[in-house]
């Protein structure tokens, strides 16, 4: 299988879900190399950057795409099967936006308070270790903490005409920041738009569940991954995102509250196990009650995520979207 | 070291943290092997036992204690470490209470929906396999689950005189319905009252991170934990419930909405961290964000729970209440 | 009618919903003339006062009562008919409690940020002009703002033998912090407990909707109001508290988030609509969504309350508990 | 002054904030006389028509515009005065849409239980007696009430690039379905875009506060209004919507939960007090937790929305925006 190298120019990045052209056409069954800048533009390189002098909140998350894959329709399914993901600089910046994360009041949970301290942090990339370091700012502590490489944006364009800033998680992706969203894992995304309209950004080096301070160890990215298309007819589309990697059955369900964000992700893995189990809802209710993991995504964006996942161990084997997950390991395997 | 045994009759049950009095005295340092009873008072025992029938939710979760430790007072620290949990009976139950659990409306978020319909199931066990068994209702299909069985409640009496029903979860632990209060872990509890007043209850064969249809395998356990006590002068006690074994660090927030819970458990880790590595909370805050896992521990009660910890592998070395959770580890080594 | 007169002892107050002994017992159809002491328990006297020395958040809201209802039985419905309230003092005081209120992080929306400055307002009281002014702290500007009495907290027992601070409103009632609590209001309550055991307490000179920075225009109060007790078999008791005067029908939900407590007030509407007026909970819900007003009651407590109500005059006449209302107003008449 | 006549043709609705082109450019200082369809297209007509046969949700509240206004820069302030609504034609029409409104579960709120009845009701216009007229479904019952139109939905084009479905109420307003937007109020809203770009429609004929069923007495409307524009350096633009009408100063904030909508209300209120009156945002807060009604505006749309307001009368003269309301009742005074 051959691998389509994308690498975008600044002018070309997307900053919004939908509302942007094609930046190139692919075929399912394509394989693409992607690089994607980080959240904010390359914009903190040392600690000395600050986000309230060199960010602006409306344009971060840049997205390396739109990508228009020849065939999808409204309808249709589009899978991104994710093989690798490369740290493409050599450090990884991560801040403490003022009046933007979890542990802070916000734009919309709005208070009177100051904002914490805008404060940055750089984490120094050690390849041959395969770590990020965090350096504290206000002792000496350093900790290497593991290399651990993921996507907090993938999404395709949103229904009913709806453009969506790159900054939110919703039905059709986005910015769910997940630790999910990593080499191994297949991303089936319901087809809103004719072309699929699918963008990728957002490289984390690693990241806690929640992406608590709203920023990860947010770095410039190389993913290669294999786009796939499942027709309506051969199966029906997910009403919000399903994720499927060699262990796991996922859900992601964004709203807020939180509470609504995990109705969501549990309301569609109750739907999904119907499909694959032929199990009656309240059937699906009762054994995922007793079986998922719910590791909380972010609390930190215009919509919260939580994903909502099940062992595949624990169950009978089963297959979905026809098998594509498996197939699509087995495709990847050539691309190593 | 002895162990003290206690079967509660069912007049004995506990249905509040703090207005019960004192089911027994105990010493810092006893061990406990503790008989509760199920969630329903073991009122659902087949299929056709229904909770709109058979179960008042006014009196669920019957606790055995309340126990008065000696010596304890405000502002200290109540510790147990959790030694075993052995299924008392040969089955679990579990069901679908009209108008409770987090896929449903609920007497709190109402609608004028009907409910879904009253269903129990039953998981038999098969100790030799070490498995819990779901049936479909609806279908053929059982799968055979591992038994992997933990505490729904441990708390003690709240504060400011207050009394409450124990399907609450709250600062003082109660209902938190979380899957790693289990064998091997240390739960730190501050003490409100004299005599700090714990309770234990709600044993489940296993559960599901949400317990989203609101009942887990529930089942009568016979808990076995040592009890210790923290003076305030040793250490300041937590202000919210954390949660220590071999690989993690946890905290345990309680609220509403689920954003709530988890913002109470990450600030109280932030807090944790400062006084286990003198971490500046804004750098706790940020080595937090790259670190946590954050698994949802109930969406269903009268509160919600959000466990948020960190792998003690990915740092340095530390000690919290000087080491007590070692010691009791080493402790606890001699009652198997 | 003869009125009793009830002034309590510092030692006496109470500051929770149940777990205390009756201070007194009334039969129904007594009329009461209470004292009550400010939610501070009068702690604020001069703007040098300032909450963080002042004002222990577990003992305000200092409650007159509770007060044993001769012949109330779980079922019952318990009527206070609300006829005169005056101020008891000559002033007022409100304050920013630090980490406490609608705009400011909390012990719940927890945030690592700084508490706002802890200040305190005193409003003189000028009886003659009926008003009580407002002085800014920052600036000159004093506001003369209309007198407008009404009680913070009015509530019973809970069920199943929790007990609550005066802090926190419930289907009880307790701290609804509604402006509607006044004069010429009737408050239908459910009887949880044998006796009721209602008490009264948190006066307010004025207050605006929402209580946004968790004070209102505090002062201690002589609430002089009606007792009555409608017996289960005469009508069913409310799941929620209900409010009438002479121009609306009134209900108040509290929960969190704010929504449910919205959704309770308006299902517990939808249901009094269906015994007042015969009218099926799908043409209540329409009715409602054309008629109701929605003004919130508070967004501070550990349980934010919204009001939802109707004008009696867009509607037929109706009569709820049996008349009850207009039979008192009657009554009350008599007092003045 | 001249009135502009506009009536769009089917072809020529907006469903979107943003991502249209303008239908119309108009200058400041224009009066326009607006027709816009019912949020329903007009789909439903009789009780017999019903949501789920004939409206599709991602193309409801249908807009007129937008309207490109001459001079309109990001950083300026639109302001549209209302002078009149008149309904256009002699019927509303009302539904329960399924899975849609406040007290069902929705597509956020998810649950496993069935959809309400899709049941619509139609009120018939009186136009001599000023009434709309509900007719129960489920017995005789029939109502007669006032005609108090109000249009839903006024909003600008998004910021950021984004493109918002005509259910969504944001920053920029939207779909705030507030009873205040009603003739005699100038609603002042943010220009993020050249052009400002606005659109108004989603008339109703009369609606409670909450929209609790998710829609209200829904009809085509001719509204009239003038358009004036202040230029940023005349004064700093909202950063939410404000309303102002001849006894209230006025916010709206939107988002979820519902207490994040009324702190973002009552932080803008805090900031318009600051320019005001000059005080500072702690005695602000401290005055307007003592004056404002915060009457919900809705608890059902992608957002909810909640009104923050003071009477006027309560306080000093003060003059917002050049004192732009009074100069535009002046110059409306001419229209009618």
């Amino acid at each position: 299988m051959d691998v389509v190298e994308v690498v975008p120019t600044p002018e070309q990045y997307a900053y919004t879900f939908g509302g942007v052209a094609p930046l190139r056409r692919v075929s399912p069954g394509t394989a693409l190399r992607v690089w994607s800048d980080d959240a904010f533009g390359g914009a903190l390189r040392s600690t000395a950057d600050l986000c309230s002098e060199k960010v602006d909140l409306r344009f971060v998350n840049p997205q390396t795409g739109p990508f228009w894959v020849e065939g999808a329709e409204p309808g249709d399914t589009l899978a991104l099967h994710f093989v690798a993901m490369e740290p493409a600089r050599d450090f990884g910046a991560s801040a403490a936006i003022p009046f933007f994360g979890g542990l802070t009041s916000t734009d919309r949970t709005a208070t009177l308070q100051d904002p914490l301290p805008d404060t940055t942090w750089i984490y120094e990339l050690d390849r041959a270790a395969g770590t990020v370091t965090f350096a504290a700012r206000h002792t000496d502590l350093q900790i290497a903490l593991p290399l651990e490489p993921m996507l907090g944006t993938v999404g395709v364009a949103p229904p009913g005409g709806e453009v969506r800033s790159s900054l939110v998680p919703e039905r059709f992706g986005g910015n769910m920041d997940s630790p999910q969203m990593r080499p191994g894992t297949t991303c089936f995304l319901p087809v809103f738009v004719e072309g699929a309209l699918f963008s990728v950004g957002d490289g984390h080096y690693r990241q806690g569940e929640g992406e608590a301070c709203g920023t990860a160890v947010e770095g410039a990215m190389t993913s290669t991954f294999v786009v796939e298309l499942v027709k309506a007819g051969a199966a029906a589309a997910p009403a919000w995102p399903r994720l499927e990697d060699d262990t796991h059955w996922m859900t992601v369900g964004s709203s807020r509250p939180l509470e609504d964000a995990w109705r969501i992700g549990q309301v569609e893995l109750v739907r999904w196990f119907g499909e694959l189990y032929g199990l009656h809802p309240m059937d699906a209710y009762q054994l995922l009650s007793q079986t998922v993991e719910v590791p909380i995504a972010n609390v930190v964006d215009a919509n919260y995520s939580a994903v909502v996942k099940v062992r595949k161990g624990l169950l009978p084997p089963a297959t979905a979207f026809g098998g594509l997950h498996d197939d699509l390991r087995r495709r990847a395997a050539g691309l190593l």
